[in-house]
């Protein structure tokens, strides 16, 4: 039986993702963002929604830039409290110990210690209510070599990310292999009547 | 140290939805997307992304409608199969032994046997490339009696909600909880210099 929780931003999963931009004096700047996802294969793109009150709103605007840094389970902390308060007035990075590095690609920094960086440029801004999404075209994927597996592939159970339950308000991590896509469900289909 | 992966869709965490329309006959359809995420609060608005060449493409355009349905870990096997077949030719239901329900808001089926379904209104379809990016305003979000906290909230650790890797093509469950979110990162801003 189910009940009706009416009209919310209630679906699992979503993501925490650190959005780093720099600002129009070119300091950089790292915001939290969970209202986000892949949203196109060719070109690569991701989207992010972010409210216009935000500084990086503003940066992203004026620089038509940003990289996407996903956090391990390591930095909970950190990418927490990149989302509590705003980049106008402190200096993130250094608050929170991290380090930000110049992109060779795109007017945006990434973030030296997080473990899988996806560098963005601004491709459409969307606007929808409250929030402004903006799409971006993926021209490079970044990740540390500790995240690899033996043959190469970044490995999801290295990197950690880290879930955020929109609901009651908790960060989750990653758990246990279920199974290989676009294979576990070949049994329903052999049997399936044509 | 990071390697350069070059330009695709490799991010942390993706979905594992199942996006559910009718077609023009009014035949219910399922299938899975992991191109999708939140967009806005208020309204409140979901963004699946879909290939014009899929059957769910033609019914969200027709019908104006879709749900989103969140699998369960006990449900990989058929969201799998979901995101394996076309709904041209073949009742995906049926050969996956669930059943569709007749939202009573919007013009689109849900799964009953999914814990978590919210059902959204068509807002704008937006054309990246190959995915066309449908913005979804939801009307409600339902969820089963059994995946309730004791509070009456929707317990993540109840519904476990499945994750899509797209680099290896692997799907996870969700692992443990690691700290409040606008909490963690309070120890960080009490140091923070203003």
């Amino acid at each position: 039986m189910k009940k009706s929780f009416g009209a919310k931003t209630l679906v699992f999963p979503t993501p925490v993702w650190v959005v780093c931009t720099y600002d129009r004096e070119g300091r950089p700047n790292a915001m939290s963002a969970a209202w986000g996802g892949i949203c196109c294969s060719q070109p690569p793109c991701l989207a992010v929604s972010l409210r216009k009150a935000t500084y990086t709103y503003g940066n992203i605007v004026a620089r038509k830039a940003f990289t996407i840094n996903v956090p391990s389970e390591i930095h909970a902390r950190q990418a927490d409290y990149f989302g509590m308060v705003s980049g106008k007035n402190v200096d993130k990075f250094s608050a929170a110990e991290l380090t930000p590095i110049r992109s060779s690609i795109v007017d945006a920094p990434f973030i030296e210690e997080f473990p899988l960086v996806v560098e963005c440029r601004l491709l459409h801004s969307i606007e929808i209510g409250l929030h402004t999404q903006f799409v971006g075209e993926i021209l490079d994927v970044k990740a540390e070599d500790s995240v690899f597996d033996e043959k190469g592939y970044v490995d999801i159970e290295k990197v950690r990310p880290i879930l955020f339950e929109p609901e009651i308000n908790t960060y989750h991590g990653v758990g246990k292999l279920l199974g290989r896509a676009f294979s576990m469900g070949k049994e329903i289909r052999g049997k399936s009547p044509r």
